[in-house]
């Protein structure tokens, strides 16, 4: 049984791990999960960090994307991954589950309880269907950081914008300056890299790289260029986001296909772990 | 909205399908899902019917094999994943969650009411780590069957026996017998299947279904004869088990290695489906 002082020291150590990852000239991929046994497979394959999928996790329990889940069944669910996890966890918080900024604070809190070392956090107004003011997620995120300061767990806070994907009928260039702006803005702010939606052909990643000079996290989607090019890019971080759900189902819909169309069980067999193997993903790596 | 009239209408129709599938000479094959989604893609891409993997739905919520989810939450689940659902679903009941016929009568209770139109019951005592005397296995199944005349639902009883996995040190054809004998005894308690876990040989499959004479459940596992040698064999019903898990979690680990070895996305792509079916999973099929 660990004491609360120690409990402290393993997580400062993993926010303090997580944060060093986050430097311009360093490349990491940070796979998403959707539950407790997808976050730890991908402990055990060996990535140094694993973040959820708010999409994945959100389908996973019944609830359609956005913040249509109940608050705490969202942070009763993150317990139990971080409960699991021996290497850093960063939670996708959507748009931080509040109305105001003492709300989103206080969720950003209760996922860092529950063991957490980094967040998303964006910029978008799901309840509008519009961004937030930047002058109004600048104070998000303000209070974001000073709430690190206050738990003394320098987590790491990941500024998610929308700028370019919710650009409607906006000219693509403008809503990337705008993306730029905005990032800008929150880095100011204090946030540890910024994950512009949207842009993933190699001209734009390439003008945003150059324009911020500061960690980028990109998400995983077809039409992104190959690793190594977003490495030579500049870009710092590749997040999955929900391609691991997009995966798995799209493998038990072959499955299905196989057996129902073809009587074959090969497919399900394929490269399958063993009971032992599932069942030890319920629980902490020993 | 539907009425309560009307729910119970589409429920006992939806029993009665999935009863009418239980029948000598009949084959079908049931997917078994771990949460909202997985479920729902089995019904997409054309399985009549979907069951609940109680070692996979468990290990997704982070509780290990057994009974050691809080039944509530195991309920809840359950209720989640019947919502969505517009086949048969069977829910695999473990031993039941209770130490009386009372208590696992009110645990069927609870999944039949969440939804669901067929349970396993295994006559496995998790608790001390040996089958339940037959007699009690036999009354529990008898009460399980009058609460199934008391619901005005004729939900689908498929009686497990670990028997044969359970064997320890006994010689494995006698173990085999007494499968038999048990299955026999659930049988004329009003079982609808039996499912013995451990037979998967050629002819220990063979034996036990012309031995039984009834609707035999096997579940997948390597070293099964293929599906059609199943069909020639005689056997109704064929459950994945945990097989979707295992299959969906090997995927992820490889996945990971071709990453982080080769900096490949390939892998994670190839099949995958897109957001928008992502998101219609986590509701009914429209």
């Amino acid at each position: 049984m660990q004491t609360k002082d120690e409990d402290f020291e393993i997580h400062l150590k993993l926010a303090k791990k997580f944060r060093s990852f986050h430097t311009i000239g360093n490349f990491f991929v940070i796979p998403n999960a959707w539950d407790v046994p997808s976050a730890r497979i991908f402990e055990e394959v060996g990535f140094q960090c694993v973040a959820t999928s708010s999409a994945g996790m959100l389908i996973s329990l019944g609830y359609p994307d956005g913040e249509s889940i109940p608050v705490n069944e969202f942070m009763n669910t993150v317990s139990k991954i971080a409960r699991v996890l021996s290497v850093p966890l960063s939670v996708d918080l959507i748009s931080g589950f509040g109305n105001s900024d003492e709300e989103v604070v206080n969720s950003v809190r209760k996922v860092v309880e529950a063991g957490a070392v980094g967040i998303n956090i964006e910029d978008m107004d799901h309840a509008r269907g519009q961004l937030f003011e930047v002058e109004r997620q600048v104070d998000k995120i303000r209070a974001i950081k000073a709430l690190s300061e206050e738990m003394g767990i320098p987590f790491v806070v990941n500024a998610r914008t929308d700028a370019v994907s919710h650009r409607g009928s906006m000219d693509f260039n403008k809503s990337l300056e705008i993306a730029i702006e905005r990032s800008e803005r929150y880095i100011q702010a204090g946030a540890d890299s910024v994950y512009p939606m949207g842009v993933f052909g190699y001209d734009s990643i390439s003008h945003f790289v150059k324009s911020v000079k500061f960690p980028v996290n990109l998400m995983i989607r077809k039409g992104l260029p190959e690793i190594k090019v977003l490495r030579q890019l500049g870009v710092t971080r590749l997040s999955f986001g929900p391609a691991a759900s997009y995966s798995a189902m799209g493998l038990l819909w072959r499955i299905g296909k196989d057996i129902i169309e073809r009587d074959s069980l090969n497919r399900l067999f394929e490269g399958a772990i063993d009971f032992d193997m599932l069942n030890s993903l319920a629980t902490k790596r020993k």
